[in-house]
């Protein structure tokens, strides 16, 4: 598809500032475009699809290339879905629960309150079920999705005042990722803002939030949420491994050839395992920095914690009630997570709980 | 290389029975061979292998071929860095403290007592100086590596007798992992045996084996150790994350074009994840039918775990006092680690304990 057709379809102006420059491609037999939802200035979140973009060169030996478009580029941060259901782009980058509106099942393929950690979440897509589950979902949108990195826990967020008590989320207005989260959240009295990272800062400056739940330390820092507010929360339920995802259109996909196909799933990879390993190196270099000028680190009261856990499991009811297919993802999700905790028990946690106890 | 060359340089008669047959590879334009630490029937630790072989042939549409040869086709188990050394074959997959009798900093490539966990091993490897650090005394035997699969936090092994206090290490024929867990299992009175993992079932038949640790359930139960021995331990020190990895020769590598380089970094990403969250979803399926079948699960006493952290801090000071490399590797380990330890304290752990405690 060239610019004009794209910019009809896309119906987006911002193409035109883009730098979409066809000479970029001239050499390339197959050129294809992904969109994310970050900013640019993200080199984690954002990073991975420049990563993605990298490898698919190196591996085609410059055949097959990959432009990458931030946030507002080609469309809107959370335009990702509508383009891929319109064939109006090849690829995007873009975490699933962004998309909840469309269907609450999409929240499965990002992560959830009292879900999976980062390798639960590898190990129930490849090896569970769940890649196979989500995709038969994304098929109704014409796409599929292969993980891009996943963030690990992350934390509670931001907030100009304690949170000594589930009483205090009453009235609280959070930016906060969508799903199953938000609407168990909303349970507890918060007023959830789902507006793209890049516009938080100003929000929490001028009073209109009064907190922020993104990532961790490296990206809260980067996007300076630690000069507007003062309180930064850990022992977070909501995200155990918040996985990114490619997420590609079929149609693209198919007209691939078959080595075309296996270099788009191994590219993938190696951005996953960049990414993934990319956020552990950095978080602690700005945590420490973080907490060195200022930002007092407080871990969520346990009667937060079950609070959350009752509105989660309320809103889980709620939806498994309603939506077959709802349902059917969360069950597979739960048999395969309660064989993950059986395991946990009795290998990475008592070894991360010797860890934490010994000076080394 | 042909066939001859390769028998004659690995002086391997076994080579004949291998099944090397060029025939396989008569449309390849480049073609390597991958020699394996292990049996055929781990398809977790040898499959990695193969998965690296497909993938190989899918991204280059079967113009670069790797052969994936298990342990005692063309070489014993232990023989690969030998051959890599002496340029006989292209690569290799393997555990890097198997040879610690070449250099006690090879274990800090796998993994070492008190040491890191799957993720905290890329992270180090991939975006710390850890890979850096390890391909300067790789090349030294004329290869680099690549991480193959992590097996994720390993169990405390298979003992004929309970383990419970550190006293009833002594005089214990056990076999393990080399490098400073072998010796600081020495300290504590181990007699340590570093047999390959097909061997071991009748060695404890026999009697002349009091105990093993291999990996954890899945490859454990394939193995048949849990009908030789009864009690299986967890809360093990020596494998928070045992790093398993292609040795590339560098000679070999340097020979490939730019496109079969990345083709190689890219086929190991995807061999790594699908091996690395195969672990987690087989593992806790084989121990639930262990523990059925009478596998008594333990966890070692805290005095246990003490003795085992005095023992490793003394095999540290002892190797750092000698050996500059070591002390090099070492301290650079430590250094990410401690960061690493703050971040998981806030994160995965505090999480991980939260899912241990609900019920859902």
């Amino acid at each position: 598809m060239d610019r004009r057709s794209l910019i009809k379809n896309a119906g987006i102006a911002g193409v035109l500032a883009a730098g979409v420059a066809p000479a970029v491609h001239a050499q390339a037999a197959v050129r294809w475009r992904m969109a994310t939802s970050f900013p640019k200035s993200l080199e984690t979140l954002h990073g991975v699809g420049v990563k993605f973009s990298e490898t698919v060169k190196a591996l085609s030996g410059g055949k097959f290339e990959v432009s990458v478009h931030a946030a507002g580029e080609l469309m809107p941060a959370f335009g990702i879905v509508d383009a891929l259901s319109e064939d109006t782009i090849e690829m995007g980058l873009t975490a699933a629960y962004y998309y909840t509106g469309k269907d609450p099942a999409f929240a499965f393929s990002c992560a959830v309150p009292f879900g999976l950690t980062a390798g639960q979440t590898q190990a129930w897509k490849e090896h569970g079920n769940g890649r196979k589950l989500l995709n038969e979902l994304f098929a109704k949108y014409n796409f599929q999705s292969l993980s891009a990195l996943n963030t690990g826990t992350q934390m509670g967020g931001w907030y100009r005042k304690e949170i000594k008590s589930p009483e205090d989320f009453k009235g609280l207005k959070m930016r906060l990722g969508g799903g199953v989260f938000g609407e168990s959240m909303a349970k507890l009295g918060v007023v959830a803002q789902n507006m793209p990272a890049g516009e938080v800062y100003q929000a929490l400056e001028k009073g209109t939030l009064d907190a922020v739940e993104f990532v961790g330390p490296y990206d809260d820092e980067k996007l300076g949420y630690n000069k507007v507010a003062k309180y930064y929360y850990y022992g977070a339920w909501w995200e155990g491994g918040a996985d990114l995802e490619f997420f590609i259109n079929n149609k693209a996909l198919a007209k691939l050839s078959p080595e075309n196909q296996a270099i788009v799933k191994a590219a993938a990879a190696v951005a996953y395992n960049d990414g993934t390993s990319k956020y552990l190196s950095l978080n602690p270099i700005s945590l420490k920095r973080m907490v060195g000028s200022g930002t007092q680190l407080k871990p969520f009261p346990k009667t937060v914690i079950d609070a959350g856990f009752k509105a989660a499991q309320e809103v889980y009811a709620e939806h498994s009630a309603k939506e077959a297919t709802f349902k059917k993802i969360f069950e597979d999700l739960r048999a395969f997570q309660r064989d993950q905790i059986l395991w946990n028990r009795i290998s990475e946690l008592p070894f991360l709980q010797t860890m934490s106890s010994v000076k080394i």
